[in-house]
Protein backbone atom coordinates (compact mmCIF):
# COMPACT_ATOMS: atom_id res chain seq x y z
CA UNK A 1 0.00 0.00 0.00
CA UNK A 2 1.78 3.46 -1.19
CA UNK A 3 0.44 5.90 1.25
CA UNK A 4 0.59 9.07 -1.74
CA UNK A 5 -1.06 12.67 -2.07
CA UNK A 6 -3.50 13.78 -4.84
CA UNK A 7 -1.10 15.02 -6.92
CA UNK A 8 0.97 11.56 -6.97
CA UNK A 9 -2.30 10.10 -8.54
CA UNK A 10 -2.74 12.71 -10.68
CA UNK A 11 0.74 12.63 -12.42
CA UNK A 12 -0.15 8.60 -12.24
CA UNK A 13 -3.27 9.73 -14.89
CA UNK A 14 -0.88 11.35 -16.87
CA UNK A 15 1.40 8.32 -17.19
CA UNK A 16 -1.39 6.15 -18.21
CA UNK A 17 -2.55 8.46 -20.87
CA UNK A 18 1.11 9.10 -22.27
CA UNK A 19 1.41 5.63 -22.48
CA UNK A 20 -1.92 4.85 -23.85
CA UNK A 21 -0.98 7.37 -26.71
CA UNK A 22 2.14 5.77 -27.03
CA UNK A 23 0.45 2.45 -27.72
CA UNK A 24 -1.75 4.36 -30.28
CA UNK A 25 1.10 5.87 -32.26
CA UNK A 26 2.18 2.08 -32.54
CA UNK A 27 -0.68 0.83 -33.42
CA UNK A 28 -2.27 2.90 -35.77
CA UNK A 29 -0.56 2.72 -38.76
CA UNK A 30 -0.88 -0.69 -39.02
CA UNK A 31 -4.59 -0.30 -38.88
CA UNK A 32 -4.44 2.35 -41.79
CA UNK A 33 -3.08 -0.24 -43.67
CA UNK A 34 -6.44 -2.15 -43.15
CA UNK A 35 -8.62 0.38 -44.53
CA UNK A 36 -10.18 0.07 -47.64
CA UNK A 37 -12.28 3.65 -47.71
CA UNK A 38 -10.52 6.56 -48.64
CA UNK A 39 -12.26 8.53 -46.44
CA UNK A 40 -11.67 6.68 -42.95
CA UNK A 41 -7.97 6.55 -43.97
CA UNK A 42 -7.27 10.27 -44.11
CA UNK A 43 -9.45 10.82 -41.09
CA UNK A 44 -7.02 8.23 -39.53
CA UNK A 45 -3.81 9.09 -40.79
CA UNK A 46 -4.97 13.05 -39.43
CA UNK A 47 -5.34 11.37 -36.07
CA UNK A 48 -2.04 9.56 -36.38
CA UNK A 49 -0.53 13.29 -36.31
CA UNK A 50 -2.69 14.72 -33.81
CA UNK A 51 -1.71 11.53 -31.94
CA UNK A 52 2.23 12.59 -31.68
CA UNK A 53 1.17 16.51 -30.67
CA UNK A 54 -0.66 14.63 -27.87
CA UNK A 55 2.40 12.87 -26.48
CA UNK A 56 4.36 16.26 -27.20
CA UNK A 57 1.66 18.17 -24.67
CA UNK A 58 1.82 15.35 -22.00
CA UNK A 59 5.85 15.63 -22.03
CA UNK A 60 5.61 19.29 -22.40
CA UNK A 61 3.03 18.78 -18.73
CA UNK A 62 5.79 16.03 -17.25
CA UNK A 63 8.57 18.79 -18.09
CA UNK A 64 6.66 21.58 -16.24
CA UNK A 65 5.28 19.34 -13.21
CA UNK A 66 9.24 18.47 -12.86
CA UNK A 67 8.25 14.84 -13.03
CA UNK A 68 9.36 11.88 -15.72
CA UNK A 69 6.86 10.62 -17.81
CA UNK A 70 7.70 6.74 -17.52
CA UNK A 71 6.60 4.30 -15.30
CA UNK A 72 3.01 3.25 -15.97
CA UNK A 73 1.62 0.57 -18.67
CA UNK A 74 -2.04 1.30 -19.57
CA UNK A 75 -3.90 -2.04 -18.93
CA UNK A 76 -7.07 -0.47 -20.26
CA UNK A 77 -5.71 0.33 -23.69
CA UNK A 78 -3.59 -2.90 -24.45
CA UNK A 79 -7.33 -4.68 -23.94
CA UNK A 80 -8.74 -2.47 -26.40
CA UNK A 81 -5.95 -2.54 -28.98
CA UNK A 82 -5.71 -6.27 -28.35
CA UNK A 83 -10.03 -6.22 -28.99
CA UNK A 84 -9.81 -3.80 -32.21
CA UNK A 85 -6.28 -6.16 -33.77
CA UNK A 86 -8.81 -9.28 -33.51
CA UNK A 87 -11.57 -7.70 -35.43
CA UNK A 88 -8.88 -6.77 -38.31
CA UNK A 89 -7.08 -9.93 -38.16
CA UNK A 90 -10.72 -11.88 -38.21
CA UNK A 91 -12.13 -10.13 -40.94
CA UNK A 92 -11.43 -9.46 -44.74
CA UNK A 93 -10.70 -6.39 -45.71
CA UNK A 94 -13.85 -4.53 -47.04
CA UNK A 95 -16.77 -1.83 -45.62
CA UNK A 96 -17.37 -4.58 -43.23
CA UNK A 97 -13.92 -4.76 -41.69
CA UNK A 98 -14.20 -0.67 -41.87
CA UNK A 99 -17.25 -0.59 -39.64
CA UNK A 100 -15.20 -2.81 -37.22
CA UNK A 101 -12.18 -0.81 -37.35
CA UNK A 102 -14.50 2.99 -36.31
CA UNK A 103 -16.12 0.68 -33.86
CA UNK A 104 -12.71 -0.03 -32.30
CA UNK A 105 -11.92 3.29 -32.95
CA UNK A 106 -14.42 4.79 -31.32
CA UNK A 107 -13.99 2.98 -27.93
CA UNK A 108 -10.47 4.12 -27.82
CA UNK A 109 -11.35 7.73 -28.47
CA UNK A 110 -13.91 6.94 -25.12
CA UNK A 111 -11.08 5.89 -23.30
CA UNK A 112 -9.14 8.77 -23.67
CA UNK A 113 -12.33 11.22 -23.29
CA UNK A 114 -12.97 9.77 -20.32
CA UNK A 115 -9.28 9.89 -19.05
CA UNK A 116 -8.60 13.15 -19.93
CA UNK A 117 -11.59 14.28 -18.39
CA UNK A 118 -10.78 13.11 -15.12
CA UNK A 119 -7.22 14.26 -15.39
CA UNK A 120 -8.78 17.94 -16.34
CA UNK A 121 -10.75 17.85 -13.16
CA UNK A 122 -8.24 16.65 -10.92
CA UNK A 123 -5.46 19.54 -12.45
CA UNK A 124 -8.27 22.30 -11.95
CA UNK A 125 -8.61 20.77 -8.59
CA UNK A 126 -4.97 21.19 -8.26
CA UNK A 127 -4.79 24.79 -9.56
CA UNK A 128 -2.94 23.98 -12.94
CA UNK A 129 -4.18 26.14 -15.11
CA UNK A 130 -1.27 25.72 -17.66
CA UNK A 131 -1.70 22.28 -17.93
CA UNK A 132 -5.01 22.44 -17.94
CA UNK A 133 -5.17 23.86 -21.09
CA UNK A 134 -2.95 21.83 -22.48
CA UNK A 135 -5.14 18.96 -21.35
CA UNK A 136 -8.38 20.34 -22.44
CA UNK A 137 -6.89 20.86 -26.03
CA UNK A 138 -6.61 17.53 -26.38
CA UNK A 139 -10.00 16.50 -25.16
CA UNK A 140 -11.06 18.39 -27.45
CA UNK A 141 -9.18 16.79 -30.27
CA UNK A 142 -10.52 13.55 -28.84
CA UNK A 143 -13.75 14.13 -28.52
CA UNK A 144 -13.94 15.74 -32.19
CA UNK A 145 -12.08 12.64 -33.53
CA UNK A 146 -14.95 10.83 -32.12
CA UNK A 147 -17.81 12.91 -33.53
CA UNK A 148 -15.61 12.51 -37.07
CA UNK A 149 -15.70 8.77 -37.22
CA UNK A 150 -19.48 8.86 -35.99
CA UNK A 151 -20.17 11.11 -39.31
CA UNK A 152 -17.97 8.66 -41.68
CA UNK A 153 -20.21 5.58 -40.51
CA UNK A 154 -23.31 7.42 -40.33
CA UNK A 155 -22.47 9.11 -43.76
CA UNK A 156 -24.34 12.76 -44.68
CA UNK A 157 -26.64 14.60 -47.27
CA UNK A 158 -24.34 13.83 -49.69
CA UNK A 159 -22.16 10.88 -48.76
CA UNK A 160 -23.33 6.81 -48.02
CA UNK A 161 -21.86 6.00 -44.45
CA UNK A 162 -20.12 2.78 -44.07
CA UNK A 163 -22.61 1.38 -42.46
CA UNK A 164 -24.89 2.09 -45.07
CA UNK A 165 -22.63 0.43 -47.35
CA UNK A 166 -21.11 -2.57 -45.28
CA UNK A 167 -25.22 -3.36 -44.49
CA UNK A 168 -25.90 -4.06 -47.86
CA UNK A 169 -23.92 -6.65 -47.94
CA UNK B 1 -11.43 -15.36 -42.38
CA UNK B 2 -14.82 -15.34 -41.67
CA UNK B 3 -17.47 -14.19 -44.63
CA UNK B 4 -20.05 -12.48 -42.55
CA UNK B 5 -22.48 -10.20 -42.74
CA UNK B 6 -23.23 -7.00 -40.90
CA UNK B 7 -26.47 -8.51 -38.71
CA UNK B 8 -23.60 -10.98 -37.93
CA UNK B 9 -21.01 -8.75 -37.04
CA UNK B 10 -24.26 -6.09 -35.21
CA UNK B 11 -25.05 -9.94 -33.22
CA UNK B 12 -21.15 -10.19 -32.60
CA UNK B 13 -21.21 -6.25 -31.18
CA UNK B 14 -24.09 -6.84 -29.01
CA UNK B 15 -21.82 -10.58 -27.49
CA UNK B 16 -19.23 -8.22 -26.82
CA UNK B 17 -21.97 -5.71 -24.70
CA UNK B 18 -22.99 -8.99 -23.29
CA UNK B 19 -19.88 -10.08 -21.86
CA UNK B 20 -19.08 -6.70 -20.61
CA UNK B 21 -22.28 -6.30 -18.57
CA UNK B 22 -21.74 -9.76 -17.26
CA UNK B 23 -17.94 -8.81 -16.07
CA UNK B 24 -18.87 -5.45 -14.45
CA UNK B 25 -21.84 -7.55 -12.11
CA UNK B 26 -18.82 -10.00 -11.45
CA UNK B 27 -16.61 -7.34 -10.79
CA UNK B 28 -18.87 -4.44 -9.06
CA UNK B 29 -19.91 -5.80 -5.49
CA UNK B 30 -16.10 -5.65 -5.06
CA UNK B 31 -15.46 -2.19 -5.81
CA UNK B 32 -18.19 -1.33 -3.83
CA UNK B 33 -16.80 -3.07 -0.54
CA UNK B 34 -13.86 -1.08 -1.34
CA UNK B 35 -15.62 2.31 -1.92
CA UNK B 36 -15.24 5.10 2.07
CA UNK B 37 -17.68 7.70 0.34
CA UNK B 38 -21.59 7.15 1.02
CA UNK B 39 -22.52 8.85 -1.18
CA UNK B 40 -20.37 6.44 -4.22
CA UNK B 41 -21.36 3.25 -2.62
CA UNK B 42 -25.37 4.13 -3.10
CA UNK B 43 -24.52 5.26 -6.85
CA UNK B 44 -22.39 2.30 -7.64
CA UNK B 45 -25.00 -0.14 -5.97
CA UNK B 46 -27.55 1.59 -7.80
CA UNK B 47 -25.62 1.29 -11.12
CA UNK B 48 -25.06 -2.77 -10.07
CA UNK B 49 -28.76 -2.97 -9.56
CA UNK B 50 -29.42 -0.97 -13.43
CA UNK B 51 -26.68 -3.47 -14.77
CA UNK B 52 -28.58 -6.63 -14.30
CA UNK B 53 -31.12 -4.87 -16.08
CA UNK B 54 -28.90 -3.86 -18.67
CA UNK B 55 -28.08 -7.77 -18.80
CA UNK B 56 -31.74 -8.77 -18.74
CA UNK B 57 -32.38 -6.06 -21.93
CA UNK B 58 -29.87 -7.69 -23.98
CA UNK B 59 -31.41 -11.31 -23.94
CA UNK B 60 -34.29 -9.85 -24.29
CA UNK B 61 -32.69 -8.79 -27.81
CA UNK B 62 -30.91 -12.41 -28.47
CA UNK B 63 -34.11 -13.78 -27.45
CA UNK B 64 -36.16 -11.64 -30.21
CA UNK B 65 -33.63 -12.44 -33.06
CA UNK B 66 -33.32 -15.78 -32.30
CA UNK B 67 -29.63 -15.52 -31.71
CA UNK B 68 -27.80 -17.32 -28.94
CA UNK B 69 -26.07 -14.89 -26.35
CA UNK B 70 -22.79 -16.56 -26.28
CA UNK B 71 -19.42 -16.94 -27.42
CA UNK B 72 -17.16 -13.35 -26.96
CA UNK B 73 -15.26 -12.50 -24.45
CA UNK B 74 -14.70 -8.48 -24.24
CA UNK B 75 -11.12 -7.81 -24.38
CA UNK B 76 -11.65 -4.44 -23.68
CA UNK B 77 -13.54 -4.94 -20.63
CA UNK B 78 -11.48 -7.21 -19.16
CA UNK B 79 -7.81 -4.63 -19.77
CA UNK B 80 -10.22 -1.60 -18.14
CA UNK B 81 -11.17 -4.12 -14.70
CA UNK B 82 -7.92 -4.81 -14.39
CA UNK B 83 -6.72 -0.98 -14.30
CA UNK B 84 -9.37 -0.57 -12.15
CA UNK B 85 -8.85 -3.76 -9.53
CA UNK B 86 -5.09 -2.58 -9.69
CA UNK B 87 -5.63 0.67 -8.46
CA UNK B 88 -8.09 -0.24 -5.46
CA UNK B 89 -5.39 -2.77 -4.65
CA UNK B 90 -2.61 -0.25 -4.33
CA UNK B 91 -3.81 2.27 -2.41
CA UNK B 92 -5.77 2.13 1.08
CA UNK B 93 -9.18 3.42 2.03
CA UNK B 94 -10.40 6.22 1.76
CA UNK B 95 -11.01 9.87 -0.47
CA UNK B 96 -7.95 9.07 -2.73
CA UNK B 97 -8.61 5.35 -3.24
CA UNK B 98 -12.30 6.70 -4.08
CA UNK B 99 -11.43 9.23 -6.82
CA UNK B 100 -9.23 6.50 -8.57
CA UNK B 101 -12.33 4.11 -8.39
CA UNK B 102 -14.34 6.90 -9.96
CA UNK B 103 -11.73 7.50 -12.71
CA UNK B 104 -11.62 3.52 -13.38
CA UNK B 105 -15.77 3.45 -13.28
CA UNK B 106 -16.07 6.58 -15.81
CA UNK B 107 -13.58 4.77 -18.31
CA UNK B 108 -15.93 1.45 -18.05
CA UNK B 109 -19.26 3.68 -18.41
CA UNK B 110 -16.89 5.80 -21.57
CA UNK B 111 -16.86 1.82 -22.91
CA UNK B 112 -20.22 1.36 -22.48
CA UNK B 113 -21.39 4.69 -24.15
CA UNK B 114 -19.27 4.01 -26.99
CA UNK B 115 -19.98 0.21 -27.84
CA UNK B 116 -24.39 0.64 -27.27
CA UNK B 117 -23.85 3.78 -29.53
CA UNK B 118 -21.96 1.76 -32.15
CA UNK B 119 -24.93 -1.23 -31.84
CA UNK B 120 -27.85 1.82 -31.66
CA UNK B 121 -26.51 2.77 -35.05
CA UNK B 122 -25.79 -0.26 -36.96
CA UNK B 123 -29.04 -1.96 -35.54
CA UNK B 124 -30.80 1.64 -36.76
CA UNK B 125 -28.87 0.67 -40.26
CA UNK B 126 -30.52 -2.63 -40.04
CA UNK B 127 -34.26 -1.15 -39.53
CA UNK B 128 -34.32 -3.56 -36.07
CA UNK B 129 -36.64 -0.48 -34.42
CA UNK B 130 -37.93 -2.55 -30.90
CA UNK B 131 -34.05 -3.80 -31.00
CA UNK B 132 -32.91 -0.07 -31.03
CA UNK B 133 -35.18 1.39 -28.62
CA UNK B 134 -33.81 -1.44 -25.92
CA UNK B 135 -30.27 -0.16 -26.79
CA UNK B 136 -31.23 3.42 -26.43
CA UNK B 137 -32.49 3.17 -22.81
CA UNK B 138 -29.18 1.25 -21.73
CA UNK B 139 -27.44 4.13 -23.53
CA UNK B 140 -29.10 6.42 -21.69
CA UNK B 141 -28.42 4.87 -18.47
CA UNK B 142 -24.66 4.86 -19.22
CA UNK B 143 -24.68 8.22 -20.25
CA UNK B 144 -26.60 9.24 -16.84
CA UNK B 145 -24.16 7.34 -14.90
CA UNK B 146 -21.17 8.88 -16.41
CA UNK B 147 -22.76 12.47 -14.95
CA UNK B 148 -23.62 11.41 -11.84
CA UNK B 149 -20.03 10.06 -11.24
CA UNK B 150 -18.85 13.78 -12.52
CA UNK B 151 -21.41 15.22 -10.00
CA UNK B 152 -20.17 13.35 -7.11
CA UNK B 153 -16.07 13.86 -8.14
CA UNK B 154 -16.49 17.69 -8.35
CA UNK B 155 -19.33 18.41 -5.80
CA UNK B 156 -21.72 20.97 -5.78
CA UNK B 157 -23.29 23.90 -4.57
CA UNK B 158 -24.18 22.91 -1.18
CA UNK B 159 -21.58 19.75 -0.84
CA UNK B 160 -17.80 19.27 -0.77
CA UNK B 161 -16.72 16.59 -4.22
CA UNK B 162 -14.51 13.56 -3.69
CA UNK B 163 -11.47 15.58 -5.66
CA UNK B 164 -11.81 18.08 -3.44
CA UNK B 165 -11.22 16.39 -0.45
CA UNK B 166 -8.66 14.06 -1.88
CA UNK B 167 -6.83 17.31 -2.80
CA UNK B 168 -6.82 18.51 1.03
CA UNK B 169 -4.93 14.78 1.61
Amino acid sequence: MKENTFHDLFVDQLRDLYDAEQQITQALPGVIGAVSSDELRRALEHHLELTHGHVERLEQIFSDLGEPATGKSCKGMEGLLQEGEEAVKNHPSGFLRDALIIAGAQRIEHYEISGYGTAKAWGEELDLEDVVDLLDDTLDEEAEADEKLSAIATGGLLSEGINETAAAK
